[in-house]
């Protein structure tokens, strides 16, 4: 998606470690006009595929996840990470380990808002490792809902996560999938 | 605004200790067109206040900031919960008190995404007592900003938020505004 890649080359800033920041428009500061044609975009991409829900995960994945779902006529469920040792019965729940934050955390989403009859399209931000997508998807298998698949904003290809999905037979549409960054720039797939 | 004070009334629930759980549609499954129509009652409230940016905090306020956001046509800024001791020095941050958590935590915002020509609206979910939107309207100040005030879905009239806020001369919108709830039902001011 061209209007993205322009956006990641013109605003993003690379940091030390493969980071990409790109916190002036897609997960801090949000422009909400960029997201309104990124929904479009993820919905040309599924619209033939009935879904019913739409699942992404708390916080930079809830803004893209809401405007896009006014593409599809669907609800939006974020799953919540917890801080409980002690989590609740009526909830699936899987781990998830965080390399930005270097820690083992637990997602949550009521049973009540997932259902056999559900067909879930995960949304969010960065696909790196894939961690957080695995985490979600097995919500969604729990659930006994079907999953659709992945629409990501932005995709490092150089890291293993969209690998590690893909051979798992879920589908994973990235609208910018970057496959090198250094201190010189970003390159796209 | 009827379609809000309805659906509290037919899909709330009401937990001891003053909890309205309306997590079916607002805040952690998320009814888009619901969304949409308290967008646009925002906007219909705010819409001569020359916004230039929505202000809001992670986790839940997110999803009905970004789709009021299409209203008015302005980037919104989430606010995050920082769990970090050290503070980097490029935010601007406040302390909030949660009752509902049992402590005290730093709210940042980037100083990149504030400035003094900011002419800022607040949207969060949920007023009782008013600490979460005193922390975000001290981000404000901080910035140089024009707070031009606060839209919310829903207010529990009687928390002392409300009146707090309003008693410093900040602009208040809430959608609905309960008077009082018990396990008869909610009653709405």
């Amino acid at each position: 998606m061209d209007l993205l890649k322009k956006r990641i080359l013109l605003d993003g800033k690379i940091l030390p470690g493969n980071v990409l920041k790109v916190d002036s428009f897609l997960n801090h500061q949000m422009d909400i006009s960029l997201f309104s044609e990124m929904g479009k975009e993820f919905h040309r991409r599924f619209q033939d595929d009935n879904v019913t829900k739409i699942l992404t995960i708390e916080a930079s994945g809830i803004g893209i996840a809401c405007i896009a779902a006014q593409s599809f006529g669907v609800p939006v469920v974020f799953a919540k990470k917890s801080k409980s040792i002690n989590l609740p019965e009526d909830v699936y729940t899987s781990k998830v380990e965080s390399f930005t934050h270097g820690r083992v955390y637990d997602i949550i989403v009521a049973k009540d808002y997932l259902s056999k009859d559900d067909r879930v399209l995960i949304i969010d931000d960065f696909l790196a490792m894939g961690h957080a997508l695995l985490g979600l998807s097995k919500l969604v298998i729990d659930a006994g809902a079907t999953l659709i698949g992945a629409g990501i904003a932005i995709e490092k290809g150089f890291q293993p996560g969209g690998a590690l999905l893909r051979n798992q037979g879920i589908r994973v549409e990235s609208l910018a999938i970057i496959s090198s960054m250094d201190d010189r720039g970003v390159l796209f797939a």
